[in-house]
């Protein structure tokens, strides 16, 4: 009537990760141009160097008077105002012994000139004369190729722009990089008793919620969801739904039917690829989180129990999209120090779903809700995961505790 | 030939984040219904509440058999297997003494039934019989309403949707939602020395970089950004594009025009505003960061210069803006330890961009790049911003110092 459970070699969190390292070259993102206007969170898929020395022209670092050095050698000095340099303006000619021109931060310095005077330092003795009495200390001047010599790296092959990196491109004018395209993901989710959105709810059956979790959060990892299924338990239907899948999306993340029942499609589709990444984990929830290759694209097989679904998405799938882009994972990994004690043991590690606060410079962790890895009620709180090891013992109040603080929550 | 610096009132950084408390309602984003499908991250601006109990149908933990508690008294124990409920399948009538059920993780507890024992803790004797010889602790069984009572808060007023929302949504097929408006943005950048993206370098000219740093890090912050000028310094030409504005944002950012030379063409329009909220920090760089309120509409007036402008903007914009949708900053305040001493001192607090790193169980911080205001090479590469209180002394090397994690980066 049942199966016998598969004898699966259960592996630890770190021994998942590094296969998922050692193999992430099967799963390689093609490169495209694209609009700098557009590149906000994208990875740089080729270096970006300046087009010229920044700045382009010696720029004064204050409003006041540019004028000679040379000439502030007895103070007071008295020198003649010959002109304007607002933020825009070009000056015709050289400055000479004896002359200032008034100049705006960020403003022109022209040839000549090697020092600027702050404003608040010099006063008006009459309409065209300016007059400095301190000794200045700086030139405020701000040299051609001071931030940027021509060829210098803007940014570097393999970084994620952020706003920063938009000003920079800005700034040289640069207005099209390559970048690595967004990995491409396909969703299936599994399951006999899942109701399609609007259907009337019967015994046995439930609305199916972590297939549209699993989309925002592929989404919100910078990858981009081309197909979204809901299927039964039904090998054929899994099949089918995977076939029209292959070799249109990089990734295909199914979810349910990885348990040790009756219907263990997903096992039967990983035993049939070519390279079984891990079938069990040492680590609840979620310990029958799979992952595969099949025919060049990489599976993730997540468990239909949404506890466990969230904790294997945060750390196998999405630490596989950012290594895909050639990043880290944006689960930070770090110590917590938790704020009760917790008394259930097991041999598996167990990932507990929590909430941190910096308190002083420590980052404090604790439990929100349940942790019925069935319980929805704390998937939307959590803002951290943290891992009871395994063993024998109660973890105490203060225990320092390895901890992922989760992104874009 | 130039206007005496105005007097204006320096505020420390929390007086003027006080300020922005005290007068957001001035901004108040209306509602809007949206699709549960669309909600990722939007703000929810009524509560939302269970429509029925959850589960709906008392659930089985395991896969295994359901029967009852009554006949597992003496053991071991043998039933007649009567049926199989897989995953989404009802059950046709109450289970009766001397039955089990063989019943799939999730699924359906039939009537009569109040016990599920697990598939490992049993065996077939013969092909309709199971054999039960462990005492059992646990029913294993979900109650109706065990995660959610009818009326229950699924998710409260002015939660930000994360994923876990998302999947909250979906299991009570909640399809649409109300969320707060996106703040609308209008941005203006002024500035004579700002050239077009394709213009020819001059000098005294320069490309707009804070403008499309500013247009991003809106997007990001969940603002829509409507509008995008880039206007010389001219007094008629701001007042031209701010009048385009008014009534179709709920937020005008300026850019440039702040300092204190000639063409403080903000500091005039902040002077006829209904309520200047500063214009002037203690704190560097940005000192002359500016926001009022004009027309009802909030403005902020961020410095030209890279630096400060990147500052201004984490500082008071993004503050504000997270305040409007009724949510905290994402800059999260903590406190981190200097990894190197810094020996400039300055009457204001000083803000380093800098980076952060989890080191243990302490947040280490250190600069990164140079620290001069006009330099763009760190917005890109920087995680954090800290303070260097103002003072006399240098800050030695781990100082513990207020410390600012940035989001999205």
């Amino acid at each position: 009537m049942y199966k016998p459970v598969d004898n699966r070699n259960a592996i630890s969190i770190d021994e998942a990760r590094k296969i998922i390292v050692d193999n992430i070259d099967s799963v390689k993102l093609t490169t495209e141009k694209i609009a700098a206007t557009a590149a906000n969170h994208r990875i740089i898929a080729e270096d970006v160097t300046a087009p010229h020395d920044f700045p382009t022209f010696r720029r004064s670092g204050y409003d006041g008077f540019a004028m000679l050095q040379s000439d502030l050698t007895n103070l007071p000095a008295d020198l003649k105002v010959v002109g304007d340099i607002p933020a825009g303006a070009d000056f015709d000619r050289p400055l000479v012994s004896g002359e200032a021109v008034r100049i705006m931060t960020g403003g022109y310095v022209p040839d000549g000139a090697d020092i600027v005077v702050m404003l608040e330092t010099t006063r008006m003795i009459d309409k065209d004369t300016v007059q400095i009495t301190e000794i200045q200390k700086k030139d405020n001047i701000t040299q051609i190729g001071d931030y940027f010599k021509k060829g210098d790296t803007l940014l570097a092959k393999d970084t994620e722009i952020n706003p920063g990196g938009i000003s920079l491109l800005s700034a040289f004018d640069v207005q099209e990089i390559s970048v690595y395209k967004k990995p491409t993901i396909g969703i299936i989710t599994t399951g006999s008793e899942l109701l399609n959105p609007g259907e009337k709810i019967v015994n046995g059956k439930i609305f199916n919620s972590n297939g549209p979790m699993i989309r925002d959060l592929c989404k919100e990892n910078g990858a981009d969801v081309i197909s979204y299924t809901q299927i039964k338990d039904d090998p054929a239907a899994l099949k089918s739904a995977v076939n029209d899948l292959l070799g249109k999306c990089d990734v295909i993340i199914t979810d349910g039917g990885v348990s040790v029942g009756d219907f263990d499609i997903i096992a039967d589709l990983a035993k049939s690829s070519e390279k079984l990444l891990f079938n069990k984990l040492e680590m609840r929830p979620g310990s029958v989180t799979t992952a595969f290759i099949y025919n060049g694209t990489l599976f993730f097989g997540l468990s239909g129990n949404p506890g466990a679904c969230f904790t294997g998405f945060y750390l196998y799938v999405e630490y596989a999209l950012r290594l895909m882009q050639h990043q880290a994972s944006r689960c930070i990994e770090c110590t917590g120090t938790l704020n009760a004690e917790y008394t259930k043991t097991n041999m598996y590690d167990r990932i507990l779903r929590g909430q941190y606060k910096f308190v002083g410079d420590h980052i404090e962790i604790g439990r929100v809700g349940g942790d019925a890895s069935g319980n929805l009620n704390n998937l939307q709180r959590a803002t951290c995961m943290f891992e009871i090891p395994r063993g024998k013992s109660i973890t105490s109040k203060d225990s320092r505790l390895r901890t992922w603080l989760l992104p874009f929550k």
